[in-house]
């Protein structure tokens, strides 16, 4: 760059108190206002975070070398970043702010590295799991609206690890597909389907964020669950699917789900999730098969089952909502905003 | 690990108001008060940082992908999160807050990623760069301890870059070190060497954190300097050298040296430094070679000169002063707080 194209404001003789003020005044440049504003945040909370901890060059040197490892155990088939979001609870609360939901919804919760692109789809009553060891479940749903209308072919992905708490995916060797499954939602709103009953299992922890779990005294086990992820047109949080590989691999995303997941009540890691995805709605109690529902759906009487109504929210319905909590949150924080492509950026015309 | 060792506060029903306090609770059991510490204000400004921009999930995943290629990119001769704290003016703000530095020493400023291990010892008088494009320049200084008493017999690493603005280990064919030397300085604390002018040149911004830069419209030059670092028992910040290759691959640093460097000044970057390392006091003009200087050091008459009298902080003085600030630092902030290995962690006695 020529120097004489250089038009900042002189920055000399910084010190702790005048740094953040000058690195805020070179990135104002930024002809972008969003991300802009995001660096302005940024830049202020690391140096208040290095000044309120009197950040010494060691441990400024141990996070570098932590947030390398970070990056650099990351693969096609592993996202150790996402990871580190999860354990500090960043992933729920992103989610928490990008897709709020009326009362009476189903919430969502963290996506987790395991949803892959490789489901086959199944009709009603078709059979998830493969795994002779699981202890089969019947699952019976529904997915409405808002205002209690059924909603008809959703497309709906399903997916739980095998009995001894493994997706598919963690088998370096396997056949195929397995634990997961595509499925639609029919006439009355309702998808069924055969799977077996969910499993604690730990995430990832032999890498970095593991150690860093470890030095906490934290346990890296999430509770029994399920995952579900539903897409229509219209409604909120379904229309991108996300693999690992997209995770490194893909450049743009056009949109994110905000995916669920059903949690058994009662299981030993309930109340202490390593991912903070628990919600009290969320949470479901394991049934037992009917005389009258072992001869509808086919299935042993006295068998586990799992039912549960789900509720979608419609894109507008969500869009509506996320902007409302956007600006009561800036207003609460004393700040002059607007919204810029639905998200807040300082209001300086 | 048995559910039953799980002895930790029920965390469930997280939203975007109570996840923070909740993930303080599960992170309260790490038993290294100073890391709780960090821990903690590292999770508070996190989340304040996602609440206060309304992060989106697709922001969140732009994060994830451009920190998951920063660790990707660096290696055993780059560190691009090191680039990345520099940019953002944390590097500088780090080395403030642990080398503090009384009125009449000389200030440190940020180390740049080309330091190595591999120059050679050279005696009052030697040639540091063999560049033969180079324009010479003869470089005569001092080391003094703050009473102003000479100190002899430290060690001092030089480097710069040749004239076209590059180190000698950016060339993938190189013979060994140039531009690069060890000096001890004398009995009358005095160490001078010949060089050539410093130029001017840009960090490595072929990756993530040039292309962060350009989005900012920032440029990636850097003033035309020279770096020096001291070492002395007893004697601040200069204990250990840092390599690049050390980033990466050395997992306990025992201690950082804080670096000075000269800067020419009206250098066409002096007020606009991509990293932020310019200070008044290290900001030097080039001088003439006097006649009985061109005598007494062997050099043309005329030729460029650089003089600079350096003075060094005891490792007692400067303990003391960093302590003293975080103290006042912490009680402005209005925390209760006490030092635990010479760093501020909560008092909760």
């Amino acid at each position: 760059m020529d120097p004489s194209e250089v038009n900042i404001p002189p920055l000399k003789d910084l010190t702790i108190d005048n740094i953040t003020e000058n690195v805020h005044m070179i990135n104002s440049q930024c002809d972008d206002p969003r991300m802009k504003y995001l660096l302005e945040r940024l830049v202020s909370h690391v140096h208040d975070f290095a000044r309120e901890t009197r950040l010494s060059t060691n441990e400024w040197m141990a996070a570098i070398q932590f947030l390398t490892k970070v990056g650099q155990i990351s693969s096609d088939v592993r996202q150790e970043f996402i990871l580190l979001s999860d354990v500090i609870g960043l992933s729920l609360l992103v989610d928490s702010i990008d897709h709020p939901k009326p009362a009476a919804s189903t919430e969502g919760t963290v996506l987790g590295p395991f949803h892959t692109h490789e489901a086959q789809l199944e009709g009603n009553g078709g059979s998830i799991s493969h795994d002779p060891e699981g202890e089969p479940c019947l699952v019976l749903c529904t997915v409405k609206d808002t205002a209690g209308k059924p909603i008809e072919n959703v497309k709906i992905d399903i997916w739980e690890t095998d009995s001894k708490g493994f997706y598919d995916v963690q088998y370096a060797e396997r056949d195929g597909p397995d634990g997961r499954a595509v499925m639609k939602s029919d006439n009355d709103g309702v998808f069924w389907f055969k799977a077996i009953v969910p499993v604690p299992y730990p995430i990832p922890h032999d890498g970095p964020v593991g150690q860093l779990l470890k030095k906490l005294k934290r346990h890296p086990y999430r509770p029994s669950h399920m995952h579900f992820m539903f897409e229509k047109p219209g409604y909120d949080n379904l229309i991108t699917y996300v693999t690992p590989s997209v995770f490194c691999l893909q450049s743009s995303i056009t949109d994110f789900p905000s995916p669920a997941a059903l949690y058994l009540r009662g299981d030993p890691y309930e109340t202490s999730d390593a991912v903070f995805g628990v919600k009290e709605s969320l949470l479901i109690d394991l049934g037992t098969v009917s005389a009258e529902q072992a001869k509808e759906y086919g299935v042993k009487q006295g068998g586990r089952l799992i039912t549960y109504d789900f509720v979608l929210v419609t894109d507008d319905e969500s869009r509506k909502l996320r902007e409302e909590k956007a600006m009561q949150a800036m207003k609460k924080l004393g700040r002059r905003m607007k919204l810029y492509q639905g998200l807040p950026v300082p209001d300086v015309d």
